[in-house]
């Protein structure tokens, strides 16, 4: 069966085999309500829409998930290892792995978070951590591997079901072992993995022992292809094969060679759900966050949009406000810094420290620089969808300053609906930079003058500079949308099947 | 003039062209003495050794080096811009570079440490440090490049003087635009610049502003040769200039191309002086600190010897201890770990920082493990390198466990010198691993569980096995002594040489 999804400007041809889309935050999460009713949640964001619109195509896809909360279990228990429709449209069919709870714990907030996630935005501080001590190897094989173990069995499941032929599009670092789990298998399933962080360079690895190390790229050669946000990424992971593995290359196909099979690696820059964002942005509850922020405004307005993540280099950002405003004293009670902040893995003490170092840093630049009735920093550490929408409608500057990122989808969400022609500053480390960097003001995340002066010369551009740049912005965001990195995947994978078939 | 260098199991061909040496430090140093008179102190080490060796075969041959001390500064105003001869055989020609004292200070103490050294060893902490600034951007101008300027002044001037043609051998970190700028006022001088670090991957080097890190490389790519310890280094070179300067490489010929002109990446391992080092280990002196060791000793003598720099693991090396005698609590009063850690740079906070965390944790082992009459870990914060010699013929296991290390001479010394079987344990990341790992006790050195496995498994190996592991080591450092480190390269320079006249 092949079809055409919509929602992007372009036609897509849909597998013909069926799908099993894996990830381990699935497309829905159960919660009970203050009423005690099953409550079912959609999760937001781009790549959701753009799979969930994928399976709604399909005659027969399923999304195989981990269970994440008590609600989550209580529906998988119910369901037993059968996949079970979702209400909503009732095209998506989901199944959700239960996992033990010890298990599930290790696997995300000990090696994923923050392990992996800091050997891979090259965050470790590496004279005095990672310690990888008899914990850390445990959480890696009682929880990593456990829990891979556990999808790689329903997502096998799922493609036997399916006669051993299915095209299997896994989702991410919290799973590098389950393709070559799966592959062994079900070796007729054509493997696709997607990988949403950076992929860093061969040393950054070698901060794991040399067994975890081998095990994950080892895991992640089961797949035929293996897909990054960008070409540096992709390069990235084929000289990892090579240093690591000592497995043969060639950087010019982008291709390693496993045992006379190939993987390829390939780049694909994920975007936005252009359409269901604009929707969005002109949503009353969106409009409504808007007045309130309208009658907050000083006549500039900074604007950053994170998790507490290390990664996104807050605390320099910040920092580079401080500069900005000793440099230039004429902006003291006309900008605002708003900063809109979601707590983030709390339960990680790296992240923990994080927070706090990022409230010293507002509390020392608020005291210094601000007056009576105005402080140059609005920290606001909540998680308010509508709020940060209405936020990227109003920005002058928006402060995107990553030490590293895959690819930073604020920058793409905030430029779309941005109603001020609004300037991107934007790191030169994320993904998104390869993209919109020729219309950005582009961010040295080390260097925080030249972030104050980067942020000066955005904040006092000419209007018709401002206006071209965002409208070259929005003109990219809108045509390589969420839709396009979904196709131009499933175009490679039908190149690739009809070669092996 | 072709002549041959003693010193080494093999020949060189010297260069038939007069030879500039350039480093930041030179062979010797002046100082003035109790008495008011002025003293010479010729450099320790394989380099200056092996350098003033070949200085001393050729008819021509000049050392460029800046003037460390009030009284090199002194020495170097006696001869204005001439070079002058060394007492010690009047064979080494020096020319001391005086330098600003606020130049040479940003230079050494901001620039080249930290900044440098902890980017080409991966030691910078990314979401905390550095803060590029104004400071630092000055330090960079102001002193690295001034710095820089001077020393390839002097070293033009020493090529124009021999009709511009010559030679010139750079060593290290401290001058990586000197090669540039010395090809700019002799395109005709044979330009080769060794670097004793790690050169780390590119991704590495975006820690420094576009401006600061292109201004290295495109220095860097004045030469004809690089060379580096190891293959890797010289491949992360080139991933470097392709990466980050976009110039097109080729990984096989292991060359970049510079608009038509041809650089080459090579890899030389360095090594000691094993004859001068094996007299002074049979000297007096050593016999002397060695009888005392011998008289303090336990059953099992565990060593480090380092400078107190970050890249050394000096905390993490004690954190194995801790577990080995968690882990074995038979060896509690019969295991010392003598750790000869010589302060290192301590103007620079990041090392004043790092001693303060190895006094920390030795304080808290020594407690936690240690009685009345014994302590784990007897730690000597002094330079004495007769006791350290000493300590090399004398431990059981040399502990080597750095985060990263361009090569590790201290690995050599020891296992050349040591009369007890010793057992080397090295770091996978080591450039001294590539040569004697396979008879090594491989560390992986953020795993300090692995460590404390590794330690005992060396401690407990059986006395056969230990021997021969320590012969071959000891006969690998023999072979690829420092003469051969040389020749090798003043042989490949002499084919450059040839192709090119």
């Amino acid at each position: 069966v092949r079809g055409s999804t919509g929602g992007y400007n372009g036609s897509v041809t849909t597998p013909a085999d069926p799908v099993v889309i894996v990830s381990n935050r699935g497309p829905l999460q159960h919660d009970r309500g203050a009423d005690g009713q099953r409550v079912a949640t959609r999760g937001g964001g781009g790549l959701v829409t753009a799979l969930s619109g994928l399976a709604a195509q399909l005659d027969d896809a399923v999304w195989v998930c981990a269970a994440l909360t008590e609600e989550d279990v209580a529906v998988s228990r119910e369901h037993g290892v059968a996949a079970f429709t979702t209400d909503e449209q009732g095209a998506l069919r989901v199944r959700m792995v239960e996992l033990d709870p010890e298990a599930q714990r290790k696997h995300y907030s000990v090696i994923s978070n923050p392990l992996l996630w800091f050997v891979q935005h090259y965050l470790w501080d590496l004279a005095n951590a990672p310690d990888i001590d008899r914990e850390l190897v445990d959480a890696f094989e009682t929880g990593y591997v456990a829990v891979n173990e556990r999808m790689a069995d329903a997502v096998a499941e799922e493609v036997e079901a399916r006669g051993g032929q299915a095209t299997v599009l896994l989702q991410d670092y919290q799973l590098y072992l389950v393709p070559q789990l799966v592959r062994q298998r079900c070796p007729r399933a054509l493997l696709h993995h997607f990988v949403h962080i950076p992929w860093p360079q061969p040393d950054s690895w070698r901060v794991l022992p040399p067994s975890m190390r081998e095990a994950l790229l080892v895991g992640m050669l089961g797949n035929d292809v293996v897909g990054f946000h960008t070409e540096r990424f992709a390069r990235n992971f084929l000289l990892g094969c090579q240093e690591l593995l000592d497995r043969p290359i060639d950087l010019r196909a982008m291709t390693v060679d496993v045992g006379g099979r190939t993987v390829r690696a390939r780049w694909y820059p994920i975007s936005v759900d252009t359409a269901a964002f604009e929707e969005l942005a002109a949503s009353p509850a969106v409009e409504e966050k808007r007045a309130v922020l309208e009658r907050q405004r000083r006549e500039h307005l900074l604007l950053r949009v994170d998790r507490t993540d290390p990664s996104k280099n807050i605390v320099r950002g910040f920092r580079a406000v401080d500069l900005l405003l000793e440099d230039h004293p004429e902006l003291l009670g006309r900008v605002t810094f708003l900063a809109l902040l979601q707590p983030s893995r709390q339960d990680v003490t790296e992240y923990a420290d994080y927070v706090e170092r990022i409230r010293r840093v507002v509390a020392d630049v608020n005291l210094k620089h601000g007056s009576v009735d105005w402080q140059p920093i609005d920290l606001r550490l909540e998680e308010d969808i509508e709020q940060a929408v209405a936020a990227y409608t109003l920005f002058d500057v928006l402060v995107v300053n990553s030490v590293f990122d895959g690819m930073n989808l604020v920058a793409k969400e905030a430029i779309l609906v941005n109603r001020r022609d609004g300037v991107l500053a934007l790191s030169e480390n994320t993904g998104a930079h390869e993209e919109l960097g020729a219309f950005a003001v582009t961010l040295h995340p080390f260097d925080v003058q030249q972030q104050a002066d980067a942020l000066h010369e955005a904040l006092t551009m000419a209007l018709a500079d401002r206006r071209a740049r965002r409208e070259a912005c929005a003109g990219v965001v809108r045509h390589n949308d969420v839709g396009r990195w979904l196709a131009r995947q499933l175009r490679d994978l039908e190149v690739l099947s009809g070669d092996e078939s």
